[in-house]
Formats: C-alpha cells, sequence, structure tokens
C-alpha cells in the first residue's frame, strides 16, 4: 500500500510503500540509514546486511541527493527514528538518479542560494519556515472570518497613481492608458466596508522602491481590514487581538517547525496584550534619551524603529504622528490638529513596523482639503469621494505586512526568505 | 449598548443602539418603517406616531436612501420583520443625510452599475454573490489544508514571457528589463510540489487578452493546487472532491443568498462525484451527433464547450486533448503519442470550463523536445528543467478559476459580478 511518511505511525508492523526523495544516508557496521522526505514528513529507512536481497543492500552505494525513489518495506516503532517510525527496507526502485545536485549539506552564499530558490525550497530550515507562513496565513483567515469580515479582494490593476507614481510598477492597460500595480487595496476596502461593514482583502501588493533593506520586497503579501464605524482605540484593539491569535496559532500547531529554526519560543510566548503605547511625540522624548535627535515632522525610520522597539518585549504601539509626514487620507486628531489619529505596531526584537493604520478622514469637505495639500487629483479620486458623499460614516483599517511577520516570529534576519519566490530590486529569478 | 444587525436577536425587550444605512422607507397609516443595513445584517426599525416623541416622529419624513445614521430602541421578537427581530425607534442621529444617491431602487443599465462599482457593492443582490465568493473561497483553503496542501505563493512578477507576450501584461523592472504578469503559478508550484509534496497557490493572474466575452476577465483569481506523485486519474479524484465541497459548503452555510439571488438550488443539490467523463475523441463525436464539425487538433472553444456541457447536469470532465492544441507541459499519453494527459472541467448549465489540468511532462529529454517544438526558450526555462534533472518525479496539477465558479453557483450570466471590482477590455475604473 503507498501511504505518506506522516501516515506512517498508522500502518506500524505492516508492510508500505513510500515515494519520495533521498535527504542523506550512513553506514554503520551492517546497517545503512537512508534519510527520506515526501513533503509530509522525514522518515528514516534501515537496510540490514543479514536480512536485504544483496542486491539490494549494494544499490545503497549508488544513492545521491535527492534521488527521487520509491522503497517498500515493514514500518517499526523506533523511539530513535524521527517521527518515532522506522522502515525496514525490502525493496528500492528509483524513478532517477540525481547526479551534481547544487545544494551540498555545506554552506552556501545566499546569492547563490537564492539563484537556486526553486531546489532551496527542499531544506528543512525553508520548509518549516514556509508552513509556519502557512499557518499564519490561515490564522488571519480564521481569526477575520470568525469575526464576520468578508474577504473582498481589491484589484491589483488600478487606474491612477493616487500617491505619486515614483514606486510604482506601471503596465499599458489597452486604450485605457497605464494601469499601476497595487500598492495597498485599502481605498477599495473603504468602499467595502460601506457595505459590508467588515471586509478585508489579502494578496500582493507592489512597490517599486529601489530599497535594498533587510525589511524590503518590491512583491509581498498584505492583509488589510477596514472596519465601519472604528475609532483608533477600537483599531489598536483589533491590530492587538488579530496579532495575538496569529502568535498563539503558531506555538500551538507550529513548535516543531520553531525548534528546528531554534528559535526562542520564550519571546514568542509572552506576547499578551494591550501591547505598550507611546505617542509620537513620547516617541521622539524616548529617543533624545537614547542621544538620537529626531525633529518633530519627521517619521520615523527602520533605525529609529529598531531603537524605540529593543526597549520593549512586546509589539509597541506608536499612534498620533504629525500629519505633514503621513497620507491625506488619515483623520486630523480633534485634539491636535498637527497630528493624525494613526498607529503603527512594531514587533519586538527589532523586527521592525508590522503593522500601520489609522482612522480615515470622513468629512467630504476635510478629505478634498487634503487633497489640495497633498497636490493630488480630485479627479483621479472621483469614486473615493463619492463614498464622503453617500452614506459617509466614521471608519478605519489598518494593514499587517505578512513576510515582516513570518520574519519576527521564524526569527529571520532578513525578509526574503519568508516568502516562496522573493522579489527584490536586484532579483527577478527565478 | 451599541451592537450590530446580526446580533440583535440576542438582545430581546433590552434597548440597542445601531449603526448603519436607510436601505429604504414605508408608511402604514401611524406607523413608519425603516429598514436599516450595517454590513452584518437587514434590521426593520419602526416609528410609532402615538409613542415617538414628535420631533424623531417627524424627522423620518427627512430620510433619504443611504443616509447614514444611528437609531436607538427596544428590541422585540416579530416574525414578519426579516431576521425575525423589530427595533422600536425611540432616538434617531445622522451621521449624514444623503441627497442624490446615483444607484435607485428602479433599473440601470450594466455600464452605469459598473461605473458605480463603489456604491453598487451596497446592494442586496451584489452582497449575496460576494458572501458566496467568501464562503467558497474559505471552502477551498479549508479543504486544501485539511489534505495537508501548503499554501506556497506564486509570485505575479515574473521574468521571461514563457509562453509568448502576446497576452501578457508587462512593466519595466529597475536594471533587469521587464517583468511580467503572471498568468499561471503553476511552473512555481511544480518547483513546490518537489519539496513539499502537496502545494497550491491562490491568487490574482492576468490576461492581456481582447476578449470581451461573459467568461473573461483581465485580472482574476486562480487556486492551482499540484502534487507529486499524482497521475492524471489521481488530478481528476482531487478536481472533484474539491468541487463537490466547494459546493456542499455553500448549500450548508449560504442558503439565504442563494435564495435571493433566485438561484434553483436543485442544480447544485444533485452535483454528486464520480462526474461523467467523455474523451476529446469522444466530445467530437458528441458534437459531430449535434451538426457541429470540429476537425481533429482544434481545441473546443466556448460555445462547443457549452453545447457538449448542456447534454449533463454534472460538471463534466473532459480528457486527452490532441497535444497541438496544449501547452508544452503536459505529459504525452503513452496509449497514443496524438494526445496528453490533461482534462478539463466543464460547468454544468453553460457556465464554461472551470477547471484545467494535466500531468507534467517528468523526462527532461522530452521537456527539452517540447520546447523546441513549441519554439519556447531553453535558457528561460533553466530553473524548470533543473526540477527534471535533480530527482524528477511524476506529478501533476489544476487550476480552477475562482470567477467561474462563483458565476455557476450564484447562476450570473457574467463573470463581472462575479468579483469585487471587475477589470475587463473596457474597464479599469474604480
Amino acid at each position: 500500500m503507498i501511504v505518506s511518511i506522516a501516515e506512517c505511525r498508522q500502518y506500524l508492523n505492516q508492510e508500505v510503500t513510500i515515494r519520495g526523495w533521498l535527504v542523506h544516508k550512513r553506514s554503520s557496521g551492517q546497517v545503512r540509514f537512508l534519510i527520506i522526505r515526501d513533503g509530509s514528513g522525514i522518515l528514516q529507512a534501515i537496510l540490514l546486511k543479514n536480512k536485504a536481497q544483496a542486491e539490494v543492500f549494494q544499490s545503497f552505494d549508488l544513492l545521491t541527493q535527492e534521488s527521487s525513489l520509491v522503497v517498500t518495506g515493514i514500518l517499526h516503532a523506533d523511539s530513535r527514528a524521527p517521527g518515532g517510525v522506522e522502515l525496514e527496507l525490502s525493496r528500492l526502485d528509483l524513478f532517477q538518479l540525481t547526479k551534481d545536485y547544487p545544494i551540498s549539506p555545506k554552506e552556501h552564499g545566499i546569492g547563490f542560494l537564492m539563484e537556486h530558490r526553486h531546489l532551496w525550497l527542499r531544506s528543512a530550515r525553508q520548509q518549516a519556515i514556509l508552513w509556519i507562513r502557512h499557518e499564519l496565513i490561515r490564522a488571519i483567515h480564521d481569526f477575520l472570518d470568525g469575526h464576520h469580515f468578508i474577504q473582498l479582494d481589491a484589484p491589483l490593476l488600478t487606474p491612477a497613481a493616487c500617491e505619486g507614481t515614483s514606486t510604482l510598477f506601471s503596465t499599458s492597460y489597452f486604450d485605457q492608458g497605464s494601469a499601476y500595480l497595487s500598492q495597498s487595496g485599502q481605498l477599495y476596502m473603504e468602499a467595502g466596508a460601506m457595505a459590508f461593514g467588515r471586509v478585508y482583502c489579502f494578496g500582493p501588493t507592489f512597490r517599486a522602491e529601489k530599497s535594498k533593506t533587510r525589511r524590503h520586497l518590491t512583491e509581498f503579501w498584505m492583509v488589510e481590514p477596514e472596519i465601519a464605524f472604528a475609532d483608533l482605540e477600537e483599531l489598536i484593539s483589533w491590530a492587538e487581538k488579530l496579532i495575538s491569535f496569529m502568535i498563539e496559532r503558531v506555538l500551538a500547531k507550529r513548535r516543531p517547525e520553531l525548534q528546528l529554526l531554534e528559535r526562542d519560543i520564550a519571546f514568542l510566548e509572552k506576547i499578551n496584550p494591550p501591547f505598550p503605547r507611546l505617542s509620537y511625540s513620547q516617541a521622539i522624548d524616548l529617543l533624545a534619551q537614547k542621544g538620537v535627535s529626531l525633529p518633530f515632522g519627521d517619521d520615523l525610520g527602520g533605525d529609529e524603529e529598531t531603537l524605540i522597539a529593543s526597549q520593549f518585549d512586546q509589539p509597541l504601539v506608536i499612534h498620533r504622528y504629525p500629519s505633514v509626514c503621513k497620507a491625506f487620507y488619515m483623520k486630523r486628531d480633534p485634539e491636535d490638529s498637527r497630528l493624525v489619529l494613526n498607529m503603527d505596531i512594531l514587533a519586538p526584537e527589532g523586527y521592525g513596523e508590522i503593522i500601520g493604520g489609522s482612522a480615515r478622514e470622513e468629512d467630504l469637505e476635510q478629505l478634498q482639503e487634503r487633497i489640495k495639500e497633498h497636490n493630488l487629483s480630485e479627479e483621479d479620486l472621483r469614486w473615493y469621494l463619492d463614498l464622503r458623499r453617500f452614506g459617509t460614516v466614521p471608519h478605519g483599517g489598518f494593514g499587517l505586512g505578512l513576510e515582516r511577520v513570518v520574519a519576527w516570529v521564524c526569527g529571520l534576519k532578513h525578509v526574503r526568505e519568508a516568502i516562496p519566490f522573493p522579489r527584490t530590486l536586484y532579483r527577478l529569478y527565478p
């Protein structure tokens, strides 16, 4: 019977057939060990000189890393084997004897590994990262669906570059001129929130920025919930609950993967809302205490974020930034019109901003004024302004960058390993 | 206490506050009825002349469709009201009195409605369609996750136009020349299947085709599972199970929405695998019987598909097409080398192809030969060929077009209503 490695525990003392790839092999006296993977798990198979047919026993010597094969044998419980099961091999057939597999167990440079990303995915470490990514994606859908949010996919081809074209990829769109690849589905989600109350989009977004930092990709996944009637306080609460839910889920279901990555789980186990908060002004003061002077009105950069966040062991909420460094749609703070009602959440341990959100300006005239101040085109935002003409209500939302969270949860130095096929300034292949 | 309309049944005989939008209003003697939506549901509120304050009672006359408001009152059970609950209104506050809402209850042309898609989403019919879409998306994730598939997101920015540039959107990518918007994540999923066994991607894909049919969008969502060691028979079985699971889920959870759409549920209730099958040759014969002559080697067009599918009340599997009309990566049928081991699944009732898939050619030399025959560049497919060099195994997969399935399940004549913000040859706005 053909079974997957994950199912092996159900077939103890029975003969099964497994299809997979050789991870590595070793000899010890009269025993030969094969470590086999099939995508569902890792299995140890053994060949015993005094029991296996001579032909099968000898074929061991030929086997190479990443050869694809079919093995048949009896499954035995063995607490020393990975997964607690060992296969005593009686038959071995090859799909392909692999020659010169480029990724050996020795160290390779990151450029080489990225050039071979299509093969590098087979390594245990990359698999652990991507299973954790999978679990985080599931957790996001489960959390939002559980709270009656509708997934409302935003379009990626958009008609106008309403925040300037400098960081947008563009393409020719039939007779309609240029289309731009979306940086955010937010404006569409605002239309959705006026219809469905609680909505989110979750898909790829694009930034044509010439950034080479370890936190930037040109194509990355973002989830963007938008909520009718929510104020800043409620938005922070939703964000706290979502992050906590995601971390709990990974701790509950992906401990083996975290262990394989040698992630210090203690950092994740202590995540517990409500998170500490600083206003932008308090953040500036904290920076000043640390010897960094940031003039009021300047946005926090990556270095400042890291310095501030390092003072806390929880995600940190920073709220009410100066309006001059923020987007046109953010609602002004009624208590200080120089500020907007926004919030960023910084991951602990220096992993940077993982969430950015705000209350949105719901008043038509205020919004029109902001559009002028930002030198944007009212014509391009025609449909968006309709949302303030026809039944406007207070609302807000936020975006969570998936790869940033994966990098934090997995303890990765660079986001490029947090996505199956990363796209950066210098990398469009494979 | 502020509650959502969906929660109202929990607060019978209590005073609650609801925030939402006026759908419509009517008068009957001494009673005024307001139908209010908040995204979570529809609530009937009543004003009684002899009980409400005169000021509140009079404000009813001012109210317009899509005005945003806050209402407070006592909830009563009432089987005649939508949701079985009615609010006896004691207080009414406006966020905004909406003027000249463009979409009135009267009929509008499709061009007008699409131009106002950001508002049209508020209509009950569009909401029902998009909740069914949401449920279908959830069902896809639940089914695949439940069978240990990993979600492995394929990149949308891709380096080479390996199936020709004529139907691809392109963009300039820094110093790397052009990048192309992906038509399919399949090749990447094949790399994934060699690493994880069972993988899928689920995201937007793009076709720059100048098609104006009711089945085509330039941006649409596709789920693409890819499975190591699977043969054509297993692929058909996975596809049958996935479709059945999706239909069952919608029937279990979205009956009110199907009813609102006046969908004849009997068609969906009888979906039950295994589905009927025709080989391509049998399909040609069937067409001939119906008076349509299709030369061997020609692909089935939309009209042929509709004619064939109309003979069945189940989804129809058509398999083993001529290789000349199919993609280079499809595996040849060992029993007839003119054919490939592929399958399409056509929805019943004339909704067209919803799934296309195949076994993939796993042999390096065969694949190189196909690449030459199709005038493709081996250099562009360098990394893809690595998958046949290093531990190749039999495998296959398929793609399911989400909007086609939504259109079928909802009984829509055109796929443009099956996605929140459709993109077609003539539409890039809003």
